[in-house]
């Protein structure tokens, strides 16, 4: 049983069937996924019990029509756990995290690669193309390679090494770009026009936000239907706070939540980089492009998100808020959180840290308040933004 | 409740208490813990159901006396997913591959660091230390650093770079030796002695066996009962064999499995540090040590293992078999696995499937085998090993 019924835009209403190829809305918005709803309150949560552990069990609730097309390395359903040290330290009784990073591929972008790819296989497109901060690419690549799909990706010179590495290896062309994440879409915007490859950056494809609304329900059931007061989120395209935003209405319009109170979402971004920041303090609907963006968060180096309004819209109704961090305080996070908790997280997944710090010191969280951090994806694919000196010694050494 | 009873000497049948910190038995001989297996026949499988999704849903049957000295990062239950494109090239209907880099730090060794750190901790022991090719580093340090447990470092000058960091980011304190794994050993071992730092050295410690152990009852679990004819199992110090080879051992004695066929446990080593193959080769029952080990694949380049003599058991008990490999073999077999499976596999793990396609072209494997492979980390710690150009474009570029 699936309940996906066509794409909606959520600007001008325009509806798309879900037979065919689409990228954004003939106005310009991305497209969202939409469901029979009422039918699908016969998918009642206690279903869930027992079955696999990853986003597929929500399977109803995700667009893939023929579960034949299900391209799946294991994603999903990634463990909560407990933040005591750090807790501690901030005066928090309930702080947790939910590492994405256990994730295929080393990141949360598994969870969009997984839906989008089984969609681009089940419409029968053969070649997709798309620019990354170096995430995403590796996520697509992978799957891509999986399903038997040709992958084209373009990202910043300076993208982590190791995404590099990791969508060469699994057969992509990779082409690297002097400039940013969006220089980089302009290029493949250009030779998707011209080779007839389908673009699947973010949000000009329907399908990874589906994939990545899963973190929501996942939050929810884990936690046992007894949600945090508050989800930080790093945002950079911002697709998770879509997604996870996403799910929490779904969940309530399908009756698996009744007027609980829901989490309010925090967009986390990097000083060098906050147009979603900047447009939430000065209450407009739509950010600006950021000129210059900088920070070595890489998946937070945004300058321009398709699905900015969605991402504002979802902080205002969750009550929510946005902050920006400096690049030394996101590395003080990741060291702070390796040396605590035992947790080698990414730079994204370090700013939320120093956030949640910031918000503590001014007394917008209070001890009671139950936060859960979302950890984007594994420190180990950052490694080369830690720079440490280590003693060499001869094997006939003694210490 | 939990049945560890006590540690037992697999060489000389010594006994040691469970409350006291030890190493290895007054004889030289790793020592084993040993459980009340027939009170654990009321540990039945059927209880199961619906536990964690980590190693710990098999606590009664691991040495951490008190549950609330279990320091986790949601480790085990990795997912186990077929390999239907290899399978098809290589002739086999029934070919799978437990994903083990999705454990936390990326690697198979979490789950050892996870039991091994956790009876640390209910040991009361306050400093560790131990040599490493670099990932069981990379996980001791996390899981020490969410236990409060200092620890201390020797890792081979040429281990992958990210796991150097992985150490230093959780605090450890690494030291770099211009030698092998041995030789980084032996400097550690000397520095114990003198500062009274507990050796958690392969096997030096009876517990990180235990976690490694996890493997063979998931297998087992996850296969519905129906496990496969081989499991592939790449070997460095061979903690993994010999642990699965040990849980399938429990399993029967606790009535979990009966009569069934057990898998062929097959130990793939490299051509340049091969002394589990040498012995295998020539029935000896202890292996000797290799002179000047090398390859790239930095976890199985171990050229003398404490536990050589229970790997070897493990293999003639279960009628499997021990082949290397060359690294030129193991490079392609990353690649292969990365294109046609869209998993990024480490050189450990590929070693496995270039074993496999020896065994098949042999005529050692049928095509009706059902053949598990143990992927045993993560692929994007050893980005470094794989080398691709690409091309470079200005922003204004077009493709």
């Amino acid at each position: 049983m699936n309940y996906f019924t066509h794409l909606n835009c959520p600007k001008c209403s325009s509806t798309y069937e879900k037979e065919k190829p689409v990228n954004l809305c003939k106005c310009g918005s991305p497209l969202l996924a939409e469901y029979d709803l009422e039918k699908a309150r016969n998918f009642v949560k206690e279903s869930l019990q027992g079955r696999e552990n990853n986003m597929w069990r929500y399977r109803e609730l995700l667009p893939v029509v023929d579960t034949e097309n299900i391209i799946s390395l294991g994603e999903g359903f990634t463990p909560i756990f407990p933040f005591q040290s750090l807790g501690r330290e901030l005066g928090l009784r309930n702080l947790f995290c939910k590492d994405e990073g256990l994730n295929p591929t080393g990141s949360f972008k598994a969870r969009g690669a997984a839906a989008g790819i089984s969609r681009v296989l089940e419409l029968g497109i053969k070649e997709i193309a798309m620019p990354t901060a170096g995430n995403a690419g590796g996520a697509w690549a992978s799957y891509g390679a999986r399903a038997g799909i040709k992958t084209h990706i373009a990202m910043p010179l300076d993208a982590p090494e190791i995404t590099k590495t990791e969508c060469a290896v699994a057969g992509a062309e990779v082409y690297l770009v002097r400039g940013n994440i969006a220089d980089a879409g302009k290029i493949i915007g250009e030779g998707a026009k011209k080779y007839g490859w389908f673009e699947v950056s973010t949000l000009k494809e329907p399908y990874r936000i589906e994939g990545k609304k899963t973190m929501g329900f996942e939050i929810f059931e884990q936690m046992k239907w007894d949600p945090p007061d508050y989800i930080f989120y790093p945002t950079g395209g911002g697709v998770g706070i879509i997604g996870i935003w996403k799910a929490i209405k779904e969940m309530e319009q399908i009756g698996w939540i009744e007027g609980e109170k829901k989490p309010k979402m925090v967009a986390v971004q990097a000083e060098g980089c906050a147009p979603i920041v900047k447009a939430w303090e000065t209450g407009k609907e739509f950010a600006d492009p950021w000129e210059d963006p900088h920070t070595l968060a890489a998946g937070i180096r945004v300058p321009r998100a398709l699905g900015d309004f969605l991402v504002l819209q979802a902080l205002r109704e969750s009550g929510g808020a946005a902050l920006a961090v400096s690049d030394e305080d996101i590395l003080g996070a990741m060291e702070k959180t390796a040396r605590s908790e035992g947790m080698f997280i990414c730079p994204e997944g370090a700013a939320n840290i120093a956030a949640l710090e910031k918000m503590v010191a001014r007394g917008q969280i209070n001890p009671e308040d139950r936060v859960l951090l979302l950890n984007t994806g594994a420190g180990i694919k950052y490694a080369e933004v830690l720079k440490y000196g280590f003693p060499v010694l001869e094997k006939t050494a003694r210490l």
